[in-house]
């Protein structure tokens, strides 16, 4: 543990409470739009399409697609199926934009500033960098560097995402940690020969939350929040 | 002027004062192990080959090669040239990562805390991505995003670097603006659709510097100093 020298941290999940937020703001803009919808289900909707719309990217069905178009073509088939009326070209692209606004989980900033003082810290997420940028402004998130897909124009788990980030950080997989709430994300970080540590975030898709409510598989480093994992890399 | 809402800027002159920092860095080192040289004149030999060095990479001759890499051949060339005895391995490797730890020039810190209230702001350098989160760690250079060379594999002037971080950014160009202390990398934005803000720095390459003292294009701001861009873009 002691020559690990930068700290990489998906983002969506791990970081931020990407669905109570989104609930959040689409109840609030609905209301003083007075557009009703079951938004929860409209989020779910939206997560869901997720992984499928990056592995159309990842399978070559479609050219590089940055996060902020895949969630809008999302979204547009989603007004149509949950038939939201009244929504035009603004109210989309501002509700896309909602996910520039997530709000942090409580312990997120100050796990971060702990950590920043030790390490270099930066996310490593399927967003992209104007996303990132625009979330770590409203979060104050105090990152060293923003790893956003497009700057690989790939999405995680392809390996160019975690090697590039090690590459431009001109460190050896073996010194840079991935931080996830996600056992995949992690699994795909170790076979790059990068450290792994899992951050649980039980209700993060909510309160029936089935998967990766724990450690599954022998990560480097397990802890309940990013203080406590701040505390066992002496930050 | 209202609709920016990002400035990106060129790191070496610009916010550190590389110059001064080296000679001082080297002459402290070469006092403690004991090896002496014209230190001055060796950093203004390892600047002189910097252009030359990357105009390599830029015409093809080179494959893509950071800047790190770049600065260790001449450095290896200037120690034979100058008949400096007894710098090993690890002494050459703690000289060349001496770019890592420029010191900002006395108004830069607060100039770009004052900017990043109200705009994104962000390095667009010919460092690479360690170097500049280095210098940002040590400096305390409050980043939104760190754009090195290394992210668009191409050095600037090119015009992959200017429109490869407003691309990043989903910004267009004429939202954004460079400032910088050199004429020709101002004119190379200007040429992609950037808009231009210029800050002398007639001290950069010491007391008889001959080259950019003054604006010589009609740029967008020409200020004093960051504090004094800033005053201007109401930040």
């Amino acid at each position: 543990m002691e020559s690990i020298k930068a700290l990489i941290f998906d983002v969506f999940g791990t970081l931020v409470d990407w669905r109570s937020s989104l609930i959040a703001d689409l109840g609030a803009f609905g209301d003083a739009r007075g557009v009703s919808a079951d938004w929860a289900a409209l989020v779910d909707g939206w997560r869901a399409a997720y992984q499928p719309s990056m592995q159309r990217v990842r399978d070559g069905a479609l050219p590089w697609t940055k996060l902020d178009d895949l969630h809008r073509a999302t979204l547009d088939t989603l007004i149509e199926r949950f038939a939201i009326a009244g929504l035009d070209e603004a109210d989309r692209a501002h509700i896309n934009l909602l996910w520039h606004r997530l709000r942090p989980w409580p312990d997120t900033v100050e796990g971060l500033t702990r950590l920043k003082s030790r390490f270099i810290i930066a996310p490593l997420s399927n967003g992209n960098v104007s996303l990132l940028v625009d979330l770590a402004r409203a979060a104050h998130l105090p990152w060293d560097m923003v790893f956003g897909a497009d700057v690989f124009r790939h999405y995680k788990p392809d390996p160019e995402t975690y090697l590039g980030a090690c590459a431009l950080l001109d460190l050896p997989p073996a010194r840079v940690m991935l931080v996830a709430a996600h056992n995949s994300d992690l699994a795909a970080a170790r076979r790059c020969g990068l450290r792994t540590g899992f951050i649980p975030r039980p209700t993060e898709y909510g309160p029936e939350q089935a998967r990766d409510i724990t450690a599954e598989g022998e990560w480097d480093i397990v802890a309940a929040d990013l203080p406590a994992l701040a505390a066992m890399l002496g930050a």
